[in-house]
């Protein structure tokens, strides 16, 4: 393994195994000093042609629990503006020694194309309307946290509710959940569905009601307030109303379901109840479990068998 | 003691203990390899909702001299921008695990909320016109070093000159300069005062010339430009003449009198002379002491005995 | 050697010895865990009033190598833009604690003046039209390695191609290449050569055809397109044409010429070929030494001998 450009890359037992290492990676966090000298020397840069600081930051922690270097370019600041090709510019920052870029790109299959321009492990944090891989992974550590599944997923219920179409967090768990046994559907109004499911081993469904009682998992997506501007959305409170969880939504839950939402929510809009109420809100473990998943994900490309075990 | 949110919450004593802990920083700052490995491991955040790339970077070099992490959170890069709350920026960053909170907000009591947001410890870098409490300690350490009063601040005469009506320095130098002993003056036009100063334990003035040639240690406030914008000043020469730092009061000060300033200086408005040419001049020592002042800080809320001696 | 603020400084002698000592760092760069603990504890503050996402990156990629803590100042988010004067911001960011900065700025002679309000090394980034020394010293170290010239440059026959007249990297590489033996040809457009070449110990020419088959090292300069709206280009196909390294020019270079350009390179103009596809291109070389080279500066202002061996 030396990229991470998309979860089909992925068998199910290479998650498993990134699961298991993610394992290792939370029992470092949960240390008094939480860092260990695995990466030391390595050097981790992130190049987010898109705003994220969240995803950003996470993988930055990761990075430096394991004793990596880190540095940040966000496009506003570097060549690119000077009229500099995406191309130069990597060749450029790969060349002062760089072991990993941690990308995100608004283009699909930008990550991708990084791999022809530089020896460096490439990560995908998010391009276009693909993929989000490390978003997928920590999802995953997450269900199988949350409802003790270490073996898989096999006949669990997931549903995926809100904008499919362009979501890459959307298209990257699909494949990671089923790639482990679940049964998933998707529900979304029409317009925000992909034109084509072709191939995707899916449901879909338009009535979030009829099937929120049986579900293991309501994973709600971010809206996006552009696409009202498209057209694509009547309005928020109607969204809220078909596809949001609601109070009356939340009461019908099974009383081990999860919800999940990858952030940042938009409270009142995809989620109108507090989750900070909901028993079984995973949004904050999410976001724990995103640096302990980020940091099996560069130990696996990086370490080369390092030490996990000293302190840093 | 889990957080700092203002001076009021700290007794003569406790106020005594950090600067007594300041020394021994202000030691370690002397050495050749100025750093200490007391807060390895652990991840201090900084997070500004106003510019200040002059406290963000005193805080960010104390934590580093006692080798914790530290991230910087600039809100125009953050998701709040994205219509994210407060609170959801806060419980997500802290979920990636935080152990301390830097905060500058607008809104006075901006910190004080965070700490329900977060089990991290918070420190307030200054909320709205209220507290600013390690700007109040490195003034306080810079006096006791000054005027080698290591006992306290009884029988000193200090002025503190200019818009304290919306100054959290003023506030927070009051605050710990009274509760040290000192006798304080606040020099203003009426404009520029708070509107009542009922449980102020000052006297006010607004003849800074009947004053200068008794102070022990004469505090400039920085003029914000606004204000006359506002029409609380007349122009930024008057004020100059009426309460700024002028050649003849300079003169007229006592030979071991103090000059201090927080910084940044309207050099020609509030200070007319060049403090380099001062004796008395604490400004750049101020700066050096912030420094000491906010590692005492950092490791008296995260240290928990952790190691002073070796060498990081 | 207390700063680094020109080539003009440095005599030949310490020329070879920053390459030497240049040796020494490329030999730490190619480790596994390509660090040491020479400069740790040392602050190192990059001051850039200019942007350069990719100067910036080196100096700080190079810093940390070294195991020095490094702070980044862009002047957008500094004081400076509260009025307060680069004096000020100099004498307190020095009061925190600096050993280094490294400083761009627009005015030719900024960095000089920074050697007034601080103890600390000045590095010169770049200082308008005036000097980049750290930018010929690893032009030198790339020539030396790539033509296997550890002695000098005696008889290398170099042309500089482009607009000189603006070029800081000009002025600094024909004073390093010709202290080191080399014999300098300018080449460029009439309106893009200094008024005055008096003192420059070159030659000129305005016909790169006649030159190119003769030469070692064909060093193109980065055209800026605001050249063409003061008027002294005429349109960048008429430069490319005249000026660009064209596939014919770049057939009748010789086979052991080398191909250098301090990036960011305009594709299609300076350089109409692929670099990639040129034997000689010694571009992401540059790039690559850049960290060698500013280790060595680091080490040499700052290092009083430290240790370059153990692992950091």
């Amino acid at each position: 393994m030396k990229h991470l450009l998309s979860i089909e890359d992925l068998t199910a037992t290479e998650i498993h195994q990134l699961l298991e290492l993610t394992d290792h990676m939370a029992e470092i966090n949960q240390r008094t000093i939480p860092k260990v000298p695995a990466l030391r020397g390595k050097n981790v840069v992130s190049l987010f042609f898109e705003d994220s600081t969240r995803t950003r930051t996470s993988f930055d922690t990761a990075a430096r629990r394991l004793s990596a270097d880190t540095m940040n370019f966000a496009v506003s600041s570097s060549s690119v503006n000077k009229g500099e090709s995406l191309r130069d510019t990597v060749e450029t920052i790969s060349a002062m020694g760089v072991d990993a870029f941690v990308v995100r790109h608004k283009s699909s299959g930008a990550p991708l194309q990084l791999t022809r321009w530089t020896k460096a492990s490439v990560i995908n944090a998010g391009d276009g309307w693909h993929q989000h891989p490390t978003q997928a992974l920590l999802d995953c550590y997450t269900i199988r946290a949350g409802l003790n599944r270490r073996d898989g997923f096999d006949g669990l219920r997931i549903a995926i509710v809100g904008d499919i179409k362009h979501s890459r967090v959307a298209r990257s768990d699909v494949q990671a959940f089923t790639a482990l046994g679940a049964h998933v559907t998707l529900v979304a109004p029409p317009t925000l569905l992909p034109p084509s499911l072709d191939g995707w081993p899916v449901e879909t469904s338009h009535d979030l009601d009829a099937l929120v009682g049986g579900l293991d998992v309501l994973y709600l997506l971010r809206v996006q307030r552009e696409r009202m501007d498209e057209a694509l959305l009547p309005s928020l409170r109607e969204y809220s109303t078909m596809y949001g969880l609601t109070p009356a939504r939340a009461a019908a839950l099974a009383p081990h379901a999860l919800v999940m939402h990858p952030g940042p929510m938009n409270r009142g809009v995809e989620i109108a109840v507090d989750p900070a109420e909901l028993p079984g809100s995973m949004i904050l473990h999410q976001v724990a479990n995103g640096v302990a998943v980020r940091m099996a994900v560069l130990f696996q490309l990086l370490g080369s068998g390092g030490d996990l075990r000293g302190e840093a």
